[in-house]
């Protein structure tokens, strides 16, 4: 730092430690609200700790809530015979964003990764494997990323639920929408090729 | 927004205030608060308060401090007699990096931009008059941007205090130190040529 104000220097350190946030980026961001009126820092605070308080898991799907039972959870609206099970509780808002998907969801908190010691104990599998008891679920989507960790995770679940009559299926794989087959990289073609439909 | 949650909605919309946050930007570090301890929310959330409150303008240069009279106005060891003067408060940090300046400095708050309503009455101009009217000030180095701005400010002032006798000098302009002629646009290669030294 080439200042010596304290509560500056603090408030930079603290917007360097937000993912993706460099130490130019915060100095500019601490600047911003120092040119700001109080009461609009005030606000920011109260959003920070407010959200942090308030916000936790739906006892139900693991998603982001400030109820006990989130929105999707309780919406009688719902499709109650699918879940989308998905990695990260604001892989939920990319689902929404579609308006393709009517089912419910379950959020696992994390992937099988067992180079970052994340076994299948450390995710929510014990709370799916709940919701699966009665047999109002028939299918659950695994939604998570095509990656090894995102693989070795569906396929895990996949042999847990499947024994219990319940259907399995994983997310297509294929050219994305818009793109160009020129920059497809050769494993995403292959799929593309196996998963073809008739037109 | 994809989501119902009022406490999250509202925490993103604060990040997307910030200057160069985007929507998925100010969501994704809104989730990474959610992915903390709530210790540390509370610990931004005090730094957010705690700057805004405590830091305001020196009252000798009109830069950043938390005390009445700033550590670099106060410090004996700088040069009284030279005042580099700038733009923004964050202009000092960035001099103050080059370890090359040990002389003052005074924020003009601004810059003459009748476009946008910003005569010199609205910056600190007055109080930089104030300094130089003992003689202990010999000169002034106009450091505000090479723009339109920066230049007609830096000449009203330049007309203001010739007349008391004590020198203004401006930055030289001239090719970026590291940087490639083929890149030197036709401005400042001309300035370049015109402030050639002797080696």
């Amino acid at each position: 730092m080439n200042n010596n104000i304290v509560p500056l220097n603090e408030l930079i350190s603290q917007f360097e430690r937000l993912p993706g946030i460099g130490k130019k980026t915060a100095q500019r961001l601490a600047y911003s609200i120092l040119n700001q009126p109080p009461e609009r820092a005030q606000k920011f605070a109260d959003a920070l700790v407010n959200a942090r308080q308030k916000i936790h898991f739906c006892k139900c799907c693991q998603g982001f809530t400030d109820k006990e039972i989130c929105d999707i959870c309780e919406n009688i609206g719902r499709d109650k015979s699918v879940i989308c099970v998905v990695a990260e509780p604001k892989d939920i808002f990319t689902f929404e964003k579609t308006r393709e998907f009517s089912g419910l969801y379950h959020v696992l908190h994390g992937l099988i990764s067992p180079l970052d010691g994340v076994g299948p104990d450390q995710l929510k599998i014990k709370e799916l494997m709940a919701r699966l008891s009665d047999s109002t679920v028939k299918e659950i989507i695994m939604a998570t990323n095509p990656t090894v960790e995102g693989e070795a995770t569906a396929s895990y679940i996949s042999r847990l639920v499947k024994p219990l009559g319940v259907k399995v299926t994983r997310l297509a794989y294929g050219i994305p929408v818009g793109g160009d087959l020129e920059y497809a990289d050769e494993f995403t073609l292959a799929r593309a090729l196996e998963g073809r439909n008739e037109i």
